[in-house]
């Protein structure tokens, strides 16, 4: 139970975590922030915030949950405007996409609180932005992942990993745990390099001269490829700089790959080309998302 | 209207093509051949041809329209099969991904005929195989493209092609025309580059130490990413090898941007980076498939 919740930033992710910890009658009271004046009225108006917050400090002072559900690059500010406002036994969590420099931000900005600041990243969401597509069922059956300090100084308190585990669950999501850095590891591989690899493919045939021909005959296959490159340009920018170690590694060994394909390409040599093919289609073929 | 259609290869285009042709009633019987005997048994079978011949030049003789629907590296021999069993008034067609080769081999191989070949290619299909996944209202409002030869000696006989095109209208497509060079150049952009890519992608994962722990992590993103990573490893290796000079043009424009947006990434240039992610969402944000 949360007796009063602070949501700092009024997204689409922010905003159905609000409205799905409502409905699961886990929360009392809901504050809202965003920095956008109009966001933060349309969440009230939602009724997914009992009251629009003037500032962040304002929003998270008194509050028992501190909900940051900010682009990763803002984090760090948000944490610094916190810090003095919370309650010796709040708990802080997060929802950003990469969470090594997420938790380096905390451990800067929240002093001792920082044992209490929860780390997670609900993996969902999609093109669409804001309270107004904001959903209390957007998490039913989706990971979210929470990666707590669980050695060393910083160690979480285990008591606010598991309460912000049990609001997970009471919103219908399975929560994992993992490292900070295995989280973006994986993630770099499976979801910032995808997404990096479709903007890019995108951008090349909008930057060519017959670019209107070529979308024109664009099918299915095109249009499920890019379906990423529709993401919002701010947040995975700060995405692909905040993860950039290991975005940077795996688009090397991607390019290694990618010119390994082009010499058996030019060299016409079919069975490497289908051995490559092949590998990739039973993998794929065998895979199944698990939401 | 086609009296008797022989139809050269039972998978899925194929069939759904026979399917959709006896539905519109426009034809009247249907032979068909597969190198498979089963695959052809099969769509037997299921009423989609109403008889199995057993080669090439059997299920040719005395059609008034060839379908030639096997993959793009056999469609030579399959012209060299059915030249000399070909009417003297018989329309030969294709459904090839590729063109400019398939236009070749049957120059090489159909000598007089070849002036009732029309190329096609409709841009319909998926990850489902074979005679059983086939539907008649597989290319209901999808684009098939003709690419007859307009000038110069092989010019394709205007009413072979108006009688293909009719053919297709029937079964609902929406008929296009242009050069076989020209669509080869537009496919490999925004089909075979991004099959080729997303290959690449699933395979890079697949060989990694971590691979199960990737896998289990991958959601939305990756799933429709890579989508067309479960194509096909033949099929589509045929595909890239025909389509090797435009392929290979777009991939190394695809490297040398990608070589671009890693020096931005690794200089951190957040607006360099923020530019290109910006442009390609616009452009798929605005865009819509046509079918």
């Amino acid at each position: 139970m949360f007796d009063s919740v602070a949501l700092i930033g009024c997204g689409l992710i922010g905003s159905s975590f609000a409205l799905a910890l409502r409905e699961a009658g886990i929360t009392r009271t809901i504050v809202g922030f965003d920095r956008d004046i109009a966001t933060r009225e349309r969440a009230r108006e939602l009724k997914i915030v009992d009251r629009a917050a003037s500032s962040v400090t304002e929003a998270a002072r008194g509050a028992t949950l501190v909900v940051v559900a900010v682009p990763v690059a803002a984090s760090a500010e948000v944490f610094g405007a916190i810090a003095t406002a919370l309650d010796p036994h709040a708990i802080v969590t997060d929802v950003g996409s990469t969470k090594v420099d997420v938790v380096a931000a905390a451990g800067d900005a929240l002093g001792a609180a920082v044992t209490r600041f929860v780390p997670g990243h609900p993996v969902a969401g999609g093109e669409v932005h804001g309270p107004d597509a904001a959903s209390a069922t957007l998490f039913r059956g989706k990971r979210v992942l929470l990666t707590p300090i669980t050695d060393g100084a910083g160690t979480t308190d285990p008591r606010a990993v598991a309460a912000v585990e049990a609001g997970w669950t009471a919103c219908g999501a399975r929560v994992e745990r993992l490292g900070p850095d295995v989280h973006d590891r994986l993630m770099s591989a499976v979801s910032h390099l995808p997404h990096l690899l479709a903007y890019a493919l995108v951008a090349q045939i909008a930057d060519a001269d017959d670019a209107a021909a070529k979308l024109a005959l664009a099918g299915g296959g095109f249009r499920d490829f890019t379906r990423i490159a529709a993401s919002s340009p701010v947040m995975w920018r700060d995405i692909a700089l905040a993860n950039r170690a290991a975005l940077l590694n795996d688009l090397d060994e991607y390019r290694t790959g990618l010119d390994r394909l082009r010499e058996a390409l030019s060299r016409a040599d079919g069975p490497a080309i289908e051995a490559l093919f092949e590998r990739a289609s039973r993998v794929r073929g065998g895979w199944r998302p698990v939401d």
